[in-house]
């Protein structure tokens, strides 16, 4: 019998672009499909997708796709692997209710429309090939998580999602504990299991206990207020409304994510508005400032987000004055500090009072502290374990808690993006490993981050551009017009006419060099100039900006 | 008689590039010359400075500048500034022995060596025209800081610069609280304080209590330890050999910067060595793990730095492997948080220990907290109060600080970059704004970040460059060669020959349609063919790079 495939192809040494394949029999399950926002230094790149070349090569052999919950990190992926695989190589893609409806949103505004998505009730165990598949209810930050557990002949493997485990959810559902304990005393095989905050202890604070520290801040503001928070946290989204309710204030939506997750979070039944409470950003001006609360996207500071354009003075609707307070019901994701603390700081500039996690706990984190994450190795005590959804250091300590009650260190596979974990009756151990890392977005375009020009993005960026055209004629290689000499992208000298006049005599110079020692043929010609004139730009500006010589023979 | 202007260049709404001119009878007073370091959507630019069209414009009525210490945003624009206004300029530099010792190594890089450069003894009152200058010593997280009196008749003005009240300084030379006392009695006109922590609640924890932590976390140390602080941090690195030599490990400077500020220190009897203690990284293999402290640069991730490379497996001399303690005697500075965890997860990773100060009280602030700032505030109490050096949030924080300790309301000028402060007899009040804002350095220049080259390189950076260079007949205006396309920076296509092949097309088509249009004069052809493939590429590629055609007439 062959041993049952673990292949994590993203979310381990890093934050976000989870995917996990579980391979058996030559079939294979993929749990989440998502992605990662690119960092600074990947210049111009819109997304960042796991390197799913695995994938690709086993096109024919994918038995389903299965998405724990809505979130960007696990689910945003799935319309660019669908589109490059094939529409036909994906026979049903698994999720519960809110995720389908929101894969279905992402999949056509792709085109995607043949894919076959399918709504997976929790405790309902599915065969596909050599699996079960069965969806375990968790609490996360945004409704309808789930846990993936497969079932397989060899023992069953549960992918745990994001999740924490919140005694109080707002909707009075908290995680299946009993299927877990069940599930465990079953014997299971191999945990994977969300690291996120494993270096947090204890446990984190219930989602519920957010709302009343809403209402007391509110309670304090006389003005205005604005609340910004994760579009898709719809349960934080149903407390700001409940505090707005419970003071006479109207709730105005802003932000093109808040309006559609709030839509579809109602049609599902997750989130409930009162009747005529909503008001639209246009009526803002018809209500005294202390009958509002406007809730709005931007809590990460993004540039188009409906607060960063508030905090610039620049949103057509909604202008912030001194008296209004601002509430950040989030905290920054690492990477976004500085655009948070650029649109706090605004704020103040405008006068606002801002109110962060720091002065009020206005916000709950939607992913397990260390004592929830050993909760889940107890209720489940799995025979293997493997951390997921961290970067190294918070896998290694994942990898510490679940010593810490009882794991034996053996059985621990602190694991890497890439490196298949088998199992099989003989024991678990790492194989061989298979192409994993980034692929990058670009416009609708899909490729490989080491592609040159991504290089020569950097170079541009850093120092511009020197473009040369040369005219030379065919049979005797004597210039046959003056040089043409463009600069672009290097600051401080495109309309300096004696630099752009020295750069001329440089070119001019090069050219007869080139004819002395007789370099005809085109490339070669191309490649002398490069080289003298790289030289020549260096010494004389202290930059290296990209030097392009264009020769034209005629 | 004209009133007293107090004019903030820089650190006013931001974390850097401190630069304030004060201003009495047509004469000036420039106190400090800071930088910023660029922000990574500055492509390429090296430096930021405080926008010095003001000092240019006066620069006949400059008396002196006075450098509070020798950190880079109280430091680094001195080079350029003088450079530009001219050395015969600036009479005269003043600060402490090791700030005048910093300024002197920067000034002798650009090779700017005729300035006069001066020690000003603590306590004693240098004058300058209607100025009375005096150095005031200060505790921070360098030696050798100091306030600034500037003694006028209007009045006494003190510029803090950046201080703590560090009661068990490891100099055991405490900030002069004398003097300061004696200012405050005397009647203090305008306190221009460091508002850096005037969020945090309390008072810093004293720079001498960091080393009895670092002697406990070395303690459990079994492998080699490496800490890694500010080179300029002296009296940190004193503690981490006092450590070191107490356990009888040898220590090991790693970094340019963190060997070059040991000297000077040394020099200067900041810091003490025991001889025979330092040893040199070739040597690091001949000493057994438990024998050595490497101390390095590298503290807040940068690219280039010794710690860096080290997690990367790049360094020259050093090899870290699991068993190695890296200890983090320092926190981010806003905005490099994501370097500086990649750098502790690469640590992980390889299989070091990595210790923080979230793990151990490994680092103490070099900014006083809120009761420090009100300490400054009730030992000088001034007539009024001008927060420096915050963003807003900090400014409007320690406003409120001021306004605790009994300052009226009415009195504190929360100021912004450009906007003068002007006090007489009859009371203080804003003045008109005068220019100010960043100076970017590219390489050796110096110039406007509104720079037509600096958005041409967000443009390359984001979508690369399309260069078409078309040969036409001077007198027919016909294409005498096929038409050249390059692209550049525009990832996944550059070697993609079908698209190649269609843009040549659509050159020549578009060529084709100039001719019968007849476009003849070279610039507005070149308009024509921009403005016709750009929106051939961007209907094509749905993407936006700079479109740059070339007419080569002959």
């Amino acid at each position: 019998m062959t041993p049952l495939r673990i292949l994590p192809l993203g979310g381990l040494g890093e934050i976000g672009k989870n995917m996990t394949v579980v391979e058996l029999d030559g079939r294979l399950v993929v749990v989440d499909c998502g992605l990662r926002f690119p960092t600074a230094d990947m210049l111009g790149i819109d997304l960042v997708l796991p390197d799913f070349t695995y994938l690709r090569e086993r096109a024919d052999d994918i038995e389903a796709i299965v998405i724990t919950h809505g979130h960007e990190d696990h689910l945003g992926a799935l319309p660019w692997v669908i589109r490059d695989l094939g529409q036909d190589k994906i026979p049903v893609v698994y999720g519960g209710a809110l995720t389908v409806a929101m894969a279905r949103s992402k999949l056509d505004e792709h085109k995607l429309k043949e894919i076959r998505l399918e709504e997976l009730p929790h405790e309902k165990v599915v065969r596909r090939g050599a699996f079960g598949i069965e969806l375990v209810h968790m609490t996360h930050s945004i409704p309808g998580a789930a846990a993936v557990a497969l079932h397989t002949e060899l023992g069953t493997v549960l992918v745990t999602g994001d999740y924490k485990f919140d005694q109080t959810p707002v909707d009075g559902h908290p995680a299946d504990f009993a299927r877990l304990a069940e599930l465990g005393n079953e014997g299971l095989l191999l945990l994977c299991g969300d690291s996120t905050n494993a270096d947090r202890a204890g446990t984190s604070p219930s989602e519920s206990g957010v709302g009343p520290h809403l209402l007391e801040v509110f309670g304090r503001c006389e003005g205005r207020i604005v609340v910004t928070c994760f579009a898709s946290n719809i349960h934080r989204v149903q407390q700001v409304v409940d505090a707005a309710a419970e003071l006479g204030r109207k709730v105005c939506l802003v932000g093109r994510s808040m309006r559609k997750n709030v839509n579809i979070g109602r049609q599902l039944g997750h989130i409930e508005v009162p009747e005529g409470m909503l008001i639209p950003p246009r009526e803002i001006e018809d209500f005294s400032d202390e009958k509002l609360v406007i809730i709005s996207t931007g809590s990460q500071g993004e540039p188009l987000s409906a607060l960063r354009r508030m905090a610039h003075r620049d949103h057509p609707a909604i202008e912030l004055r001194k008296g209004d307070t601002v509430v950040f019901s989030a905290t920054s994701i690492p990477g976004n500090e500085r655009a948070v603390n650029e649109t706090i700081d605004r704020l103040y500039h405008i006068g606002c009072t801002v109110v962060t996690t720091a002065d009020a706990p206005v916000h709950a984190s939607g992913h397990g502290y260390a004592d929830e994450l050993k909760l889940m190795l107890n209720l489940t005590h799995p025979r293997y374990v493997m951390p997921m959804h961290g970067d190294h250091r918070r896998l290694h300590l994942h990898g510490q808690l679940a010593e810490s009650v009882g794991v034996d260190p053996d059985d621990i596979f602190l694991g890497e993006n890439g490196l298949p974990l088998e199992i099989d009756d003989a024991g678990a151990r790492w194989a061989e490993r298979v192409q994993s890392g980034m692929i990058f977005v670009d416009g609708v375009d899909i490729g490989d981050p080491a592609d040159v020009a991504l290089r020569d993005r950097r170079m541009l960026s850093a120092d511009g551009i020197f473009i040369v055209v040369a005219t030379i004629s065919e049979q005797t290689g004597a210039s046959v017009a003056a040089p043409e000499v463009i600069l672009r992208g290097v600051p401080f000298l495109e309309d300096n006419d004696s630099i752009l006049g020295e750069m001329r005599a440089a070119v001019e110079k090069s050219l007869e060099r080139a004819a002395k020692e007789e370099v005809r043929e085109i490339d070669l010609l191309q490649e002398f100039l490069h080289d003298d004139l790289a030289k020549w730009v260096y010494d004389r500006l202290k930059r290296r900006p990209m030097v392009l010589p264009v020769v034209v023979e005629i």
